[in-house]
């Protein structure tokens, strides 16, 4: 089984590990440390030996930071976790602030008299996160302790697992451009920049570069690396100690040096030494990093890392692999809803789902891992938008219900991310209304041609307007960028509210994924995968959609959709039809004949 | 006649004028000068005795800049421009850069050896851009002389007119809030921002805050003036050498010092030297008061000036005053399109369209200017986005032509801004097609219910979607924020592709016009006023459409329309009966009648 479902947060965590903390901050004559959420890459899911802030204070969700204090200490949440902190963690022990309005460096400066030497470990902390603090009007002295380790890492007496898994070969009949291509390309736009070397902390970026992939991070097959580019296409791969095949090092090749983590900061101020311009963009430079070359006489140039814009678009190969992957993904969606549809009345919990689902996909031999764990949410669990159902949250599905499952894995030749709402016996004539608005703005979205030079920001009304009509709206964005075997969150590109200003390209893959909620109710969110391609029409761009699995009509209150509706749904569900139909065995294929007939 | 159609480039001088200000260089010794085409106040339209860019080269368009060199001169226009500067200028005397690809700080940087003392008049440029030229690399040191007059000031011969003309009280009958309550408000944002202080640069905002009007600029009614209002809600107002009544002094009140230009200087080291707080936006602040500021010990807050979301969020006086301002310009409408209709096949120009109409809008005693220059484009002209007609370019309507005319007034009671398209003889469905689409994208917005925190690029698809449907797209903004008779383009609000974030808020007022436009053939566009509403359903707003005249309908193709579009111009037709019929007479009337038949 690749999800979990055990109970994560212990609120005994604080009682314990507050004061170990507090000994060793007295060692180190510091009075305030930092214990942030993010790990040293980066990564979108924090592997295990990772979780310092869930093993210091109990609390398991996805973003947070905790400042450690000699008399007291604060929980920085948002939003989404303010109930399950609560839950989680001791509030005898800890306050509670929000991360977004009251961050730390605005606490720190908001509540002078509590810290005047604050430790934080260089390697976990952006440039930018630090420099807000260093560069904040404090009305008593602040000093900021730069650690080369969290004080943690020495403390944490049952760290679980960690050992490097052996990294492998992401070949080019996946990858579709060798790494040497890839390098020139990225090489080139340095020269452009005026930079000599760019600085790879992350490691779904060497993933791309390097066509290399692991297994170190939950749900993203990566490695634990990082990567420094020249210029000229060479560059050092530095991995935490994994084992490396020499069929790997034939793939990597002669320009790639494989280095270890133990010479990172070395390798960096020899950068320095050589006196390199080092393309750097703060918001996601660890502070380590940008310090090392700094102080070792490096030139720091401030711009976007051009790795970012090549990664999102994806080549013919890419495209058509993410293509073969979401037709068998398909195959185990269909597997998946049919064996639902006659199941879900027998005493069948959200996780039963999960588990099932999981299973129809681990039947294909390229499915590596869940791309992020499986949302089943059920009735009142469906409306909480980033629900992860555990052993205790878990919910025996009822006749009535909306279950909103949102799933998806990683094959070796692309990744998923589908959404699909099931109706569990009959719904209200509100509920189908709502499930219908939801399914206009998808179709908008999917069926819209737009110019070359459009992003994300200005399409993202298509998906919410039959929403708006009725005075609803849901509080997510519509769509975010997906890796090809890599993060299931991916930029630069989105659809949303907010405009972030990177145009769509062909080749891009996002979602679409509009939905609608009622606390303590329901949730609705029908989502599919499109690839950015270019349209019949010179200058315009469109989107392929390549998610295939029915979409559950019984919810479609069709006198409300117009033809141009009604004609896009019965097309796409022939082409699922058409995708998948001679994959599945007699039973499913039947049931899907019936799940994808013309809504007229 | 308010508006002027001669001829104003004259290619001849750059040929009598550049000698002279070399000359003068000489004299300060400096070798390089910019001439910017802003004037001392950031009015959108300079007054004639401002015109220095015209007055140095013979160009008149409405955004550019002139660096004089000791050998040699760079005029730098953005692409609206290019042909026209080419025939209005001397391509041996200058050469032509692109204002927006290569700015003069860029030029500078590019091109080393050429300038090394820079004069710039510290009144006409905006401290950011006097920075950056500072803050750029420059191979050779440039050094900036700071000039307290421009150098043409004193050599031009026989400068036009200037003579400061009376302002006068824009009375709460009109502005609906007394200027002490806006001083109040503002000043409370200046406490919130930890400012003392704030420069009003512009004369649209002193003429806002303090409810006063005037005529020195052209199509914006406002007089020359700068203000300074401190928190406690006080002002000081500097105005150029004008007589002020014992009216206004009366109107003004005790809380409002006068002032004179020549003071404004000693008042902001004033401020400096009792160490008050500045709120400054520096994309928008004279170099000179932000030098003056710096200098004498003002403490410089970064920030936006909140005065703007103020003026921009109309209060039930002034949304009165508009609806009833465009009903009279509505009348006028109606009488030119009638007009227009039975004689347009007589020999008629350009021009004369544009002077009748004027005339039908002088007719109403409110009526104290045009709002910007009537755009009249016939035929090919129509193409031509921005385009000015004159004595030169002015062109006999033909039967065929398409001719849109782009006009507004200014009233005491409001500014109207509308753009209609009439076709003149029988137009090819190609035509129909098109103008359909704009009329479709203007009825998408026109009708579009939103959430309280949506901006306005989060819209601008609906004007253009169905063009895109088409692969058809328009090279300009959907549209602009509108002043209380007041400055016909106001911010913070837009319709645009580009991101502005000002979230659009009930009581703002915006234009509606998407167009198509096919080069040397024909242009059209469809723009009407709205008002931000709150709509009937709760936390959702809306537009009412306030500008009333008839939209062609001999140039729709009605099998195009869905119900909702026709239902939509049916209804918006009814209004403009209901709400001008009892003004026209009986002729006008009768020809309204049709013109807003239903279309179905």
């Amino acid at each position: 089984m690749l999800q979990s479902f055990e109970v994560r947060g212990e609120p005994t965590a604080a009682e314990l590990r507050l004061p170990q903390l507090r000994e060793e901050m007295q060692q180190l004559n510091i009075d305030g440390l930092l214990v942030p959420h993010d790990d040293e890459y980066l990564n979108e899911y924090t592997p295990a030996q990772f979780e310092r802030l869930l093993w210091a204070t109990g609390f398991s969700g996805s973003a947070g930071a905790l400042l450690v204090m000699m008399d007291s200490a604060v929980l920085f949440i948002d939003g989404r976790y303010t109930e399950q902190a609560r839950l989680e963690t001791s509030a005898e022990l800890l306050d509670y602030e929000d991360l977004r309005a009251v961050p730390p460096w605005q606490w720190l400066r908001d509540n002078p008299g509590h810290v005047s030497r604050l430790g934080y470990c260089s390697k976990l902390h952006t440039q930018e996160e630090i420099a807000r603090i260093e560069s904040t009007d404090h009305i008593e002295p602040l000093q900021l302790i730069a650690l080369q380790a969290h004080p943690i890492d020495a403390l944490w007496a049952d760290r679980p697992g960690g050992d490097p898994k052996a990294p492998f070969a992401h070949t080019i009949e996946y990858s579709g451009e060798e790494s040497a291509s890839k390098r020139r390309r990225v090489g080139e736009e340095l020269k452009r920049a005026g930079a000599d070397a760019i600085v790879f902390s992350n490691p779904n970026a060497t993933a791309w570069l390097l066509n290399i992939r692991g297994n170190d991070v939950p749900h993203t097959p990566v490695a634990l690396c990082r990567s420094v580019l020249q210029a000229d296409g060479t560059a050092v791969a530095f991995f935490a100690g994994h084992e490396i095949s020499d069929e790997l090092k034939l793939h990597l090749g002669d320009e790639v040096e494989i280095s270890q983590e133990s010479e990172f900061g070395d390798y960096l101020r020899q950068l320095g030494a050589q006196e390199q311009s080092v393309l750097i963009n703060k918001t996601v430079c660890p502070s380590f990093v940008y310090q090392a070359l700094a102080e070792s006489g490096a030139t720091l140039r401030e711009g976007d890392d051009p790795l970012i814009l090549f990664r999102a678009i994806k080549n013919d190969v890419e495209i058509e692999g993410a293509r073969q992957a979401h037709i068998r993904d398909g195959v185990a969606m269909v597997k998946f809803l049919h064996w639902l549809q006659e199941n879900w009345a027998n005493d069948m919990s959200e996780i039963d789902a999960v588990k099932r689902l999981e299973a129809f996909r681990a039947e294909d031999d390229a499915m590596q891992d869940i791309s992020f764990d499986t949302i089943s949410g059920s009735g009142p669990n469906g409306a909480i938008i980033h629900y992860r159902v555990s052993e205790a949250s878990n919910r025996q599905l009822e006749n009535g219900d909306l279950l909103l499952v949102d799933s998806g894995a990683q094959y070796l030749d692309g990744t998923t991310d589908i959404t699909r709402t099931i109706a569990l016996g009959d719904q209200s004539a509100e509920r189908k209304d709502r499930f219908t608005r939801v399914l206009q703005g998808h179709i908008a979205l999917a069926a819209v041609q737009f110019p070359a030079d459009t992003s994300g920001y200005q399409l993202d009304i298509l998906a919410r307007q039959p929403l708006w009509n009725a005075g609803l709206d849901y509080a997510h964005g519509t769509g975010h960028g997906v890796g090809t075997f890599l993060g299931v969150h991916e930029g630069p590109q989105s659809v949303a509210k907010r405009a972030a200003t990177a145009p769509l390209r062909a080749g891009m893959i996002l979602s679409n994924e509009p939905g609608f909620y009622v606390e303590g109710d329901y949730g609705i969110r029908v989502e599919n995968l499109v690839v950015v391609r270019e349209s019949a029409t010179k200058g315009m761009l469109e989107f392929e959609t390549i998610t295939m699995a029915p979409i559950d009509t019984s919810l479609i209150d069709v006198s409300l959709m117009n033809e141009a509706q009604r004609d896009w749904l019965d097309s796409y569900h022939q082409r699922v039809w058409d995708n998948l139909s001679l994959h599945l065995s007699a039973a499913d294929a039947m049931w899907l004949r019936e799940a994808t007939e013309p809504l007229s």
